[in-house]
């Protein structure tokens, strides 16, 4: 292949986007408001307590505060419920995270629900999906809104594309497939029960890999010229694409890690500043 | 082709949903009960006043009341949603049915989302569209609902099929593709700025049409043993698809009528009976 394959840069992405942020944050605070998102952490998972250590360290970078709440393995629904009603009642706390896994024992669900909308800024309830769905959310889920953060970024044209994703949960499958679908592409939702996969794959101009499986897209399943866009983040940093084999028949490809990852938190990050400022007006 | 083509009934299919019902509003009449389906039109469009005249007289005669509120063409926003609140807390009605599209000037989302989710027997609001999506509705829309109880009344495989539904709505296309998907279906949303449509539906082992133009698919387009599902109901009781064309490479197909029409209004009337029982229980 004649032309290079352009790596679809995260970190620059994360970064334009905090940077645009600073002079939002430091009129709220001149305002009296410092933005504050809560991160709710149940049980001792070391992957989660990565992850919300790095949102943790992300906001306070920006100057946004962070409360972390940290619950016992234990915690039943209920009092997971109550330490959320808390949070939504507190005028301090602008955006709420509710760090998934949880224990298996926890209604994740009822859990996600109880977040209020103005404050869910990862968009894990199911109004703050519908609303996406129909194109009009507050606050996207941030793994999706990444996804379409990354391609606009770098001019990627989507309408009249034929989206492939890989993948179907409620936080990332699902719903970047409907931003993907009002954006005017063409979307085919692909899963565990699909058939021919590496057939549908193949007819991708954009393959969204979601799934959750280290190595799982082919290179050999990729269309020539297509745009590969891995949020698959499994142990010890591997996408969810095999990328040596996928990079030479991709015209452009995120890298795992510095692609999808970084722009999730400052998605998260932005939702935070967005959610501060609607509060301020409210 | 050696095989002959199916024709899914949708006035037995109806019939046989309908018949299942009697017994129920029979026992909610006798415990004190009549389900109570209100219909609210705006303004005197011919069509809809006929689909809302349908609706009324098919609960007539299964026994369920049915309330019709007709507003003037000048109604606003605030008068509608004012209207459905009170119907909301009128303890004799299970359902409410706002007949779309109401006139241009009305926000008919903010409508919509009016409309208690407990008596939402028409799926319309987003919450529902989202409970639905996530596969824990209690009332998906009556027309996507009506697609998968004809494909299941003829036991018509869907997992692992490819499903190219064409269309997009917020009450059709959306819903359906993600009851497809949540039945394991792979799912292809095409739309108006789908490009290679034929190419794509001539992959769909179940073609659902819900495009609202008379005979737009073609008959060279579907895949030979497909199932095709035609939401459409044009002016003149035309479907979506060229009929004649797709019937002899179709396995299976609904007449436009007597297909997912009939079907659609027996689910309303599901919903209805549903809720009242729901209401009992509260």
């Amino acid at each position: 292949m004649s032309k290079e394959t352009l790596i679809l840069d995260g970190n620059q992405v994360a970064n334009s986007i905090k940077e645009a942020l600073k002079e939002r944050v430091k009129r709220l605070v001149q305002e009296g408001t410092t933005p504050c998102l809560a991160t709710v952490l149940v049980g001792d998972d070391p992957a989660s307590e990565t992850y919300v250590r790095m949102k943790g360290n992300a906001c306070k970078r920006l100057g946004i505060d962070s409360k972390r709440v940290v619950l016992d393995q234990m915690t039943s629904t209920e009092q997971l419920i109550h330490v959320i009603n808390e949070l939504n009642n507190d005028p301090s706390v602008h955006g709420i995270l509710l760090q998934h896994p949880v224990p298996h024992h926890i209604d994740e669900r009822a859990a996600f629900e109880a977040i209020s909308i103005e404050k869910d800024v990862d968009g894990v309830t199911m109004l703050g999906f519908a609303q996406n769905a129909f194109g009009q959310a507050l606050f996207p889920s941030c793994t999706p809104a990444a996804i379409m953060a990354i391609m606009d970024a770098y001019h990627i044209p989507i309408e009249g594309k034929h989206a492939v994703v890989v993948g179907r949960s409620p936080i990332l499958g699902k719903p970047v497939s409907m931003m993907l679908l009002n954006r005017n592409a063409t979307v085919t939702i692909c899963h565990s029960r699909t058939q021919n996969l590496d057939h549908l794959v193949s007819q991708g101009d954009i393959v969204v890999a979601a799934v959750g499986k280290p190595n799982f897209i082919q290179g050999d399943w990729i269309k020539p010229g297509a745009v590969i866009m891995d949020a698959g983040y499994n142990e010890g940093n591997i996408g969810d694409c095999d990328y040596e084999a996928c990079f030479p028949h991709a015209s452009a490809i995120t890298p795992v890690p510095g692609g999808v990852g970084p722009v999730t938190i400052a998605t998260l990050l932005k939702h935070t500043v967005d959610a501060a400022e609607r509060s301020m007006k409210a």
